[in-house]
């Protein structure tokens, strides 16, 4: 609006200068650099900083993130600035999990969503009703540059299931511009996925194999009320392929579901707390603090929050998950070299520190280890699985047996696991 | 600024009129629509809506929370507009929650907070740089009104620990006008408080016991990494008083503490989560559904949830807490006739229902009930409780006792654990 306001005031000098009378043309002058005044009050944004500073005063944006250093948590927050997160799909969680990113002052953003906004997407977290025909890149830019100029944003409205948009999407996790000295094939340093169809995890699954990068999957149930986020780090644990979901084993096709017009539920509740945990475990991930949960599911109906682990299936049919295990077992002794020496090195750097808080205001609860670990076990073992995908996928101890690496703890899962699972899909689909 | 675009029209029609050659005033005039159309564009709010429709179409901002009955989870979602939701503190909780409402469809928010926008808050979702300054009553009322016309906002500007404040604010609760069928003391359904002190939790908890209005508390720890959520039912669990928290049994001042330019950490994800976990409970109790969490932690450095019950401390310093400790165990012949009556007409329409969904899409687990009561039992047991207030204060079947109602099941807890407590915590100071 700025550059219309400038054309109006100098269209009015010219006809000032043509008038014998110029008394009008000053009242029409004052009212039109008031309205100028007006429209740049909002929105104005907040300046860029250099460098993110620990100073205690209201009108520091990272005052609250820098205490994490003094209190403790993160070693080097600053940290923060190096990394690239790409989020696929911007809606209910990707949005929130987008701005939660920005306001942490991640270094930059990577966005991909082909879909627009709409009056029905007002009932999740983060889009506006005036953003409604915008597209959700574009709207999400907008919103985001608003929050934190600092953050490099890089959109892209497409979709990631074609040819096109997965080359296109391949290609910008490879370009490293953004950290030039960044080792590996990748250009960013996490993939999010926050999509809501097979089609597009698949895509995601697909494109991080082949460039062994680490991602992390977040879904919401469609009933609203349940989610889940699992970390995927290829040829460690499994892929989105190794362990296929229920709906495509029984055979019913998604898009001929979504097209029948069913419509989903949905909460700002469950995908914002989905959104809050996938962010958190993301934080924990690049900047090296608490644990990184290889998957959290969440059930709100009863506030239960089951963990696992999943191995790696060896006749996964990704032919680049593959690749990627038979690599992850071909580095073992060096893996094992490196864990013995910073255990050594940890050892010998060990100063017995004090608790660094001695108060607790209100009442949180860290919980000792011992309980902890009680509690993990109850919620990871086998019995509190999904019903059809009780037992455990083969685990990689048997793919190492195969390539004829050396593994004394090879536990004794039955080769046709995979064989069991499907028939109790298909006793399932036929119940 | 739609009123001096109308006036700077009106002054160019008379400007023209006294010309003999009015075109540069047709010049004018267009660029002063453009601008003024511009100016339009952003924001424009979407329609009030009379009735809460399912129709499955992009324009329906509450398609996606009335698929919520037909997907079995909630018997009427429609009651969401009947019910009023007092928030108090809108910081990086409060505002996030009372954007969850707004977005849920809340029929009516009463908003309070004495305290302005920083750039400081800008690590937490909800604030924007452009409403640095305001307070933050002001700017969640702009933000909330934009996102969803049909609440019913009202903000009270103040600080509820004052004695005029807390008149205020104790009054603000008892006006019944949005539903004057309203049963009880109090004109609102829910109390969430999500302030960051101890006074301000002491105030609400005062104002709930003497309206017998339940609430629910929160709370992030200052190292950002913790939190909870806790339901507070006037005489049937603890009350805030009832379970003195550790900073105050310490004998430290808190608002010494934060003079001394104390800067807590704060984390988006955190305080996202507790938001989250807040208004899901919240959801629950309005619109009865799920499974109301007394009390849930949320530690994120291990992804760890533990719950438990409180019991009101039949010693507790509140005189409005034994007010209602006492009235909620006379009622309890009524409770128990009522409870049978209910389990005789439940068995009587019972019907034998069959799963609703077949397909499980995403693998999301809903653990089966036998599972899960082991885990939280392993999470409610006394020895996961921070430290100090391992042991459980004395049960509310002692005071049952002391007021002569026969209650054949009494728990044999001793009588003085509320001073081993003290002890414990006498201890801890010391050390």
């Amino acid at each position: 609006m700025e550059v219309e306001f400038k054309a109006l005031l100098d269209d009015l000098d010219v006809l000032e200068k043509s008038l014998s009378d110029p008394a009008p043309i000053h009242k029409l002058r004052s009212h039109v650099e008031n309205l100028a005044t007006l429209s740049k009050c909002n929105p104005h944004r907040r300046s860029k900083v250099k460098e993110l500073s620990s100073e205690v005063v209201d009108s520091n944006p990272y005052s609250r993130l820098m205490a994490l250093q003094r209190m403790g948590i993160v070693d080097n927050y600053e940290r923060i600035r190096e990394f690239s997160v790409a989020i696929v799909g911007i809606g209910g969680v990707g949005s929130v999990a987008a701005e939660m990113l920005t306001r942490c002052g991640i270094g930059r953003l990577l966005l991909y969503d082909y879909d627009t906004v709409e009056l029905a997407n007002m009932n999740r977290l983060f889009f506006r009703p005036d953003q409604v025909g915008m597209t959700k890149t574009d709207a999400a830019v907008q919103t985001l540059a608003e929050i934190n100029p600092d953050v490099v944003l890089e959109s892209f409205t497409m979709n990631i299931t074609t040819v096109q948009g997965f080359e296109t999407f391949t290609s910008s996790l490879t370009n490293k511009s953004f950290c030039p000295s960044k080792e590996g094939g990748s250009g960013v340093d996490l993939v999010l996925s926050c999509v809501d169809n097979y089609e597009a995890r698949m895509a995601v699954n697909q494109a991080c194999n082949e460039l062994r990068q680490t991602w992390m999957e977040s879904g919401v149930s469609e009933d609203a009320v349940s989610g889940h986020i699992q970390l995927l780090v290829p040829g460690e644990t499994a892929c989105f392929a190794c362990a296929p979901p229920l709906v495509v084993a029984s055979g019913i096709d998604e898009r001929t579901l979504k097209r029948e017009g069913v419509c989903a539920a949905s909460l700002p509740t469950t995908m914002g707390v989905v959104a809050g945990l996938l962010v958190q475990n993301s934080l924990k991930f690049l900047l090296n603090f608490g644990e990184v949960s290889p998957y959290l599911g969440y059930n709100s109906l009863k506030d239960f929050f089951p963990t696992m682990k999943m191995r790696p299936n060896p006749q996964c049919s990704n032919v680049a998950c593959l690749q990627r295990q038979k690599e992850y077992m071909l580095a073992k002794p060096e893996r094992d070299a490196a864990a013995k020496a910073k255990m050594e090195a940890d050892a010998s750097t060990a100063i017995d520190e004090g608790p660094l808080h001695d108060d607790n205001e209100w009442n949180i609860s860290v919980v000792d280890d011992e309980n902890e670990k009680d509690t993990t076990k109850a919620a990871s073992s086998s019995d509190t699985l999904p019903e059809g995908l009780t037992r455990e996928l083969p685990v990689a101890d048997e793919y190492e047996k195969a390539i004829a690496i050396a593994s004394g703890s090879g536990e004794t899962e039955e080769e046709d696991d995979l064989e069991d699972l499907k028939k109790q899909l298909e006793a399932l689909n036929a119940a």
